[in-house]
């Protein structure tokens, strides 16, 4: 009896994997991918089981069997969102609803999966502008935020500007201050079913974001913190019930 | 400068018109149809412009141009989710984060439109069997429960029971008790966009549920509290902003 | 039967009035005091029973009688928290939970009421550096944004920093961002029994915010929306009731 | 790096410990107080750091020194409410904000820490009929609700029913079916400042409710989700920050 994190979570870090391979300045700064960077990360913290999959791979490298055995994903895309296959979302959907952590960074704000889960447009007001972000701390003490202190620079970023067209968070933990004026709600958490959606902001391809040891912090954090909490729920749909539950019990 | 409902909501009552049509005892219990009965109801309630729109009709007898003109849609479907159009739904969805109120009413729970705005499947356990259910009033004070004092009775109902697979209510007003020994989260509210949803369980087509005046008045209570509180909102999609607010603002 | 706000919501503004008469600095821009400008705001926004209160007078202007017969009460306080009666603190808190609107500005953020009611600390990080704060609105369509656009500058105010130690709102509406890097969370709403809370942030007495339209808008849109949505509760207490509400059913 | 509880949770069970020893029927059930009672089960739960406290004791075993070493506090009251110092009550509320959890049973629901800390009276209906209670889960997955299935019956028990004035949980995970008609929110979560707050409803001293074995393990339950997530927070009070942020920045 436990409600800690299984001891060896099952992570799958997902990446359309797009400009890494069409835009040469995305290349240089992430010769490895996103995807693997981001892993490397995860690795790094501790995770033991990370591995990763990307748009071009069969079914997206999400085939049930791979989705099932995974404990938490985490989701890059940016320019091919639209090419993400519904059937893929809707499993990615039915996994949450049952248990599986969602981490949604940076772009990925307008992923179907994410769209799909949140119910709104999830739109934003961007500026890809290399100022500074400065993301803050507004709930100290949670999970998310473990080992960052009150909030930590990142030099250039692409800047991301309210209103953000979500449902309010159930937890919101980062607030982003930019140099041009701007403000977003940076971290933001919500359980959907019996699954934990995390939205992370930073992580612009043309910067070296996810080399930043605070940010790669936050998102092992992320990780961490979706991790199942129980066991796995199975939906049933719908469901007649009888005799009534009263009755079962008058009789013993 | 108000924060007031508009003096003339237009609301309009979709209704799948199905059972009607097709089960006598239904047909017995509501001849003129469940969307004349509950757009009656609002009249009676001192609402003024109140229409109805069923699944036969064009578009399901919700165009572009009467949707856009819609302050509040009440939704009653459970035999025809399936046939409801998915280019409907998208434009649903679309004004309810635009501003528009909507309504879920009993078996809506399972709607695509409920189900889309929400992101989770909506199940849950049910049992026909018509014994009592009394839904008590959790928030006294909320706009939902105005005239209903701290609950009441319906005679003879279909039992839903928990776990009701929702995203945790913003506002949780009503929940049921029913003779069989179980329990619902009965009336539900959420904020998505600049829209509010609200569910509403009672109205199994096979009682006489609309008829009693405390459901009566709670449909028209969440008619008003779903009125737009704004001008309506406008998705512009994601915005490329430049040059930064700071800068404008420096020059002036 | 109506959801709206009474016709003529009865406003008391209450205000500590202290550095208005201690500080020439403050007198030189406040000379009516706070409580007067911000009462003309309210009226001049189409409030017509709008009266004030002040530290002073006895029982702080708040005698039993006169609560009792308040929709809703805004509240300004900075030096002289400690000095505010616990027995007007209850008073306060009571009305809230009835249904009174509670509107707190600025640095009542550690108000004696305002603590009380969230059961958090309210602390928070300052600097009275005068420098530009730009108020964003992440909620359009919400009624405490109406009429602000997307946001606005204060040329000069002082600085609130994040960790604000508040419970996380149940509407957060403005984040405020600083020209020295910080963020806030500047409008947020709760609803605690009956009552709402608004906390809006602006308003420093060194600062002629109060005289900026923006400014006197959302106070007034905050006194709309914290209006009392039906009729006064009245907390009975915890009550021993019997017999079961099954046993009075049975009965007739 | 972990999000997980501490190893080894240091645990309190705070008991008023009044009626056990004035009521024979109580004393009947609870010889040994409910304190050791509530206990055992946590220890049989595999909690290895569990001791007990009551009112008679010095400060009512709760010094600071032992408050400030306390992982999460469990607290059971009824009759003497008014008998706790609130000096002690100070303290506790202190203490959760820093991140330590509490654990509110049944009539605990009034008592001053409880109430302190949510902010609202806490009051509900009750009759002390003794008849059958029904708990459900209304939100699978959650830690609280782990390994009950989907809830469990107590063959006799105090009502308690709705409304209960209490700010809506953040997490709302069991509801109650009472044989004589009503319903209760039986499970409740709160988080304030970095701690948790959990409210379990069964448990009136006249029944031996803490003997079944559901009611035990949803009580360890809570104490591990209460457990403190992060390294505990200090509250520095409000605090003067200069230079800005983003001046300290600049000059590296």
């Amino acid at each position: 009896m436990t409600t800690s994190p299984p001891a060896r979570l099952r992570v799958v870090v997902w990446n359309e994997n797009v400009h890494e391979r069409s835009r040469p300045e995305v290349a240089r700064i992430y010769p490895e991918g996103l995807h693997r960077c981001i892993a490397a990360a995860l690795t790094e913290a501790g995770l033991a089981d990370v591995s990763t999959a990307t748009l071009d791979e069969p079914e997206h490298g999400l085939a049930a069997e791979r989705l099932d055995a995974t404990d938490v994903l985490v989701w890059w895309g940016h320019a091919a969102h639209d090419r993400v296959n519904d059937a893929v979302v809707d499993r990615v959907q039915r996994r949450v609803l049952e248990g599986m952590g969602f981490v949604a960074l940076h772009s990925a704000h307008e992923s179907k999966p994410f769209r799909r889960l949140l119910g709104t447009p999830c739109t934003l007001r961007w500026r890809e502008d290399g100022a500074a972000e400065r993301v803050w701390v507004v709930q100290p003490g949670h999970p998310l935020a473990e080992g960052v202190g009150d909030g930590f620079w990142i030099d250039q970023e692409e800047m991301y500007g309210e209103p953000f067209a979500i449902p309010e968070p159930d937890e919101l933990v980062f607030i982003s201050w930019f140099a041009g004026g701007e403000v977003f709600r940076s971290g933001c958490c919500w359980r959907r079913g019996g699954g934990r959606i995390v939205y992370f902001r930073p992580g612009h391809e043309t910067f070296a974001t996810y080399r930043q040891p605070e940010v790669r912090r936050v998102v092992a954090n992320a990780v961490r913190y979706a991790a199942p909490r129980t066991t796995p729920l199975v939906d049933r749909g719908s469901e007649w019930v009888a005799p009534a539950v009263e009755a079962r019990r008058e009789r013993g």
